[in-house]
């Protein structure tokens, strides 16, 4: 394996989808950026997901990451917004699976704990620690991006040791780690 | 717009996906294809979604349908599964999207009640109405093909009809009936 790394994160929602690349180069991260797609003025459920595929198609075309790591909560408030939630979720993993790159998922209570050391830290907490760890000089206004960059330095913390999140790859690394499956 | 058609119906599954293509020539439906993408065998998360995104742009790519009909119910049991059925709903859809076609969504009921006249009739009467209806010879074992195809056939019937569904088709449609929000 090369010593250099990048990592794509990804908070998908159906209003803004959050993502953050860092470099890990010896076992350092530094940021490689971070930003927001803001779907606000848009009403239509399609051209949002629409949206939301291209952009990480364009982010994963633009910085070739090695892996992804995804913000996926598994429990919301009612089945329709889990719904919507999950379509948009679906489509910025196919993004992903598509281009053939091992994608990881995490609870946000995993990614607040992974950064801050507590699972119920504030959206403030979580940006003001990624600023300290990266040398961010301005965090962004809006602190959806931030959500983005915290799940690829969750990632970068808990890679060798993510039992308990799901991971899959191409194809082919399915085949080798399910040699018993196959005919 | 020409006098021939073909509608791709599509019932997005977690485990099974079941789709459908007819062939409309002057008003009249004649059966193309109907099969199913059966995943039940594979555990893992990521590459049914995998499946279900390949399968349905080769169909697309194979029939070149001018109109997608999918199955997609709005209510489940719980959020896990709804989220589970969201992925697959948008990995499905992001395949349409990503073509420029047009797509419905219609509600298993209103598919039943399109197809029947009863929104709570059963898959073994839907399939016997869609056999008289495209004179099926042999229908399959497994009906999950027919849930596809239903949705197809639902389409058919409700197409210039369509207030109380969602419909989105390419930017430039979008565009186009949504003059009032360009600047």
């Amino acid at each position: 394996m090369s010593n250099e790394k990048i990592i794509l994160g990804i908070d998908p929602g159906t209003t803004i989808m959050g993502f953050g690349l860092i470099k890990v180069v010896n076992k350092k991260m530094e940021l490689i950026q971070m930003d927001e797609l803001n779907l606000t003025k848009y009403k239509d459920h399609y051209l949002k997901l629409k949206l939301v595929f291209e952009r990480t198609i364009e982010v994963i075309d633009n910085f070739k990451p090695d892996e992804i790591a995804i913000e996926a909560p598994f429990y919301g408030k009612n089945v329709q917004s889990m719904l919507k939630l999950g379509r948009a979720q679906g489509v910025a993993m196919i993004a992903g699976l598509s281009r053939e790159i091992p994608i990881t998922e995490y609870s946000p209570k995993k990614i607040k704990k992974s950064i801050t050391g507590n699972g119920n830290a504030s959206k403030e907490q979580v940006a003001k620690m990624l600023q300290n760890l990266l040398k961010i000089e301005n965090l962004p206004k809006n602190l959806d991006a931030t959500d983005g960059l915290a799940a690829a330095v969750c990632h970068f913390y808990n890679e060798g040791n993510i039992s308990g999140n799901k991971k899959y790859s191409s194809w082919s690394s399915y085949v080798s780690k399910n040699k018993d499956k196959l005919v």
